[in-house]
């Protein structure tokens, strides 16, 4: 995790420390229900985005169309992080590895006296803002390595029942976009598949994608630790969790894991950041019809604003830098204004 | 793609070489469809081996069953080469490879005195029988890489559709077990998903197995090159080959990449060679109901004969060797006799 702990976990330093979790209410992740009506969109208001969208099903979809995509065609890719639920003011993921080490700390009384490991457990926010990229990739390696590849899952479950958003107060799954939640079902409702394409770890959001969005691990594609084959005590062959990256899927590695996992391009791409400009360029080289949208986060009032395209302020988590802007603008992508575009951002909001 | 060309393409060597395919006579590949009878494998005789899969198929779909399975959760992974098609008495990707390396000779005039690819090109059948592994992987790298990702899968096709099987004279997708077929149409039938895991080329499979086998690219797992993003002439983002291995899917490795892109163990597994050990002992290790079952070649009159397991010659591709088969006697894993279990091989043999 590299290349995002780098741009990540130490971005988030620059911001207000949340201290960590320990509400042990129990919440259980909901699987979200997109409302049905005859507007496929109904939390999305009139405009450019969701006319895009309107229309790019349709010529996708009507066989008498010179834009027609095959069925075994239709796949749609969507970063996580910024694009399908909230990332502001730090990543879940990074939240859950220092509620990890809080709660790992019993077993490990080291940690009372040795770094980065002190700072957490004892709360000190004044060191961890001043932990190094490397403090971080050790606490990142700690945390979600020297389990099997099943006991992950369960660890990152529990976490998310109860784990809340410091500013909403509310469990992580009821951070997920009710908008993105009906396009995903709106596009599968027409014949495609919908895929997470995340420079967050593949088996932290397989471990909840289900319940949050209705797609199966299979099509969570994202950042990947390498894994060791073993015997457990039993005989039976199992695999470890390795403290080796294996995929960085940010960037370029977002075009390339696509075509690993997948072995096409999407038709239609969904993301908020520079992070995900190679999907979006590598999707609509896809060639005939495509979609391409950026939602850019300029509603401080509903959620948060942030770019630095536009004017927003530079937060340095979920950058949106002007270039993307304006490549989106030069190759015909959409901008999802989420003040605009967005009539309702939460299911819980009404 | 070190270890499989040290394994395959080197063994290879020990056989008879086969010319390179120069027939021009196009054959499409069809899909090949499974009888629809009452009986779901009439392919199959009676016997422990087509019970083994109709007692699995029971006791993992009926919701009264304790060995019921979740249909998120079944999920079953077939090896390719030796286990649903034919892999005697050389790999069809060695054979596509020596083919493409005459393909792309005109274009390479310094090929003429240039090892090894000047054996290929001479048809120098004593020269290529000393072929190292490091000339092996050249080949390889030579005629795999240096274009568009999405620039190999028609070559492959192309050759699919003309390459003949030096044995059978027949086109390789009617090279498909029978038998085969009917075992994944008839898991898919009841809810399971069909995956590809090979030691092959993920690439190489995947521009054929819908056509052959009714399984989508995103349901093919291989051995896979690394590719790099760049930008054509034109500025849309494109991905090319990189003569770099990026999975090495094969032994440990079918485990482990199980897991990348699936995020869970399967229930049903099927190989034929050492290579499949880890991916059934896998597959085992998931609890409750699961198959393993793993093809043992002794019809040498309708196929061939190789083992070196109960006696059978040692051809040394495609090894079974007796301690995997030891393995699957003492862990309750099914050897299919292709003698005695199955009916018919091959869809075009009555």
């Amino acid at each position: 995790m590299k290349i995002r702990l780098a741009l990540l976990l130490s971005l988030f330093l620059t911001l207000t420390l949340v201290g960590c979790n320990n509400n042990p209410t129990p919440t259980a992740p909901t699987a979200a229900q997109p409302t049905a009506a005859v507007d496929p969109l109904p939390s999305w208001n009139d405009g450019p985005a969701k006319q895009a969208i309107l229309d790019f099903v349709k010529a996708t979809t009507d066989k008498a169309s010179p834009k027609f995509v095959a069925p075994e065609d239709r796949i749609a890719t969507f970063d996580q992080d910024g694009t399908t639920w909230v990332e502001h003011p730090i990543y879940s993921q990074v939240l859950f590895a220092f509620d990890r080490v809080a709660e790992m700390a019993p077993q490990h009384p080291e940690w009372k006296t040795k770094m980065p490991f002190k700072a957490i457990v004892t709360g000190d926010k004044e060191a961890m803002a001043k932990f190094t990229t490397k403090d971080l990739e050790v606490i990142a390696m700690t945390t979600h390595t020297g389990m099997t590849a099943e006991a992950f899952g369960p660890l990152v479950k529990e976490w998310m029942a109860k784990a809340k958003h410091p500013k909403f107060d509310k469990p992580y799954p009821q951070m997920v976009y009710q908008p993105m939640l009906e396009v995903m079902k709106y596009l599968r409702d027409n014949g495609y598949r919908t895929y997470i394409v995340t420079g967050g770890g593949q088996d932290f959001v397989r471990s909840y994608a289900l319940a949050a969005y209705g797609i199966p691990p299979e099509q969570i594609i994202g950042s990947a630790l390498d894994t060791q084959y073993a015997y457990n005590q039993e005989g039976q062959g199992i695999l470890m969790r390795d403290p080796k990256l294996l995929l960085n899927n940010n960037g370029v590695g977002k075009a390339e894991d696509i075509y690993l996992f997948i072995g096409k391009r999407p038709k239609a791409a969904f993301g908020n950041t520079d992070g995900d400009r190679q999907m979006l360029e590598y999707t609509q080289a896809s060639g005939g019809a495509s979609l391409e949208m950026l939602v850019l986060h300029d509603d401080a009032t509903r959620e948060f604003a942030y770019g630095p395209a536009q004017g927003l302020p530079d937060t340095k988590v979920g950058t949106f830098p002007q270039s993307l802007y304006d490549e989106a603008k030069a190759k015909g992508w959409t901008v999802i204004s989420m003040k605009n575009d967005w009539k309702q951002i939460f299911s819980w909001e009404k």
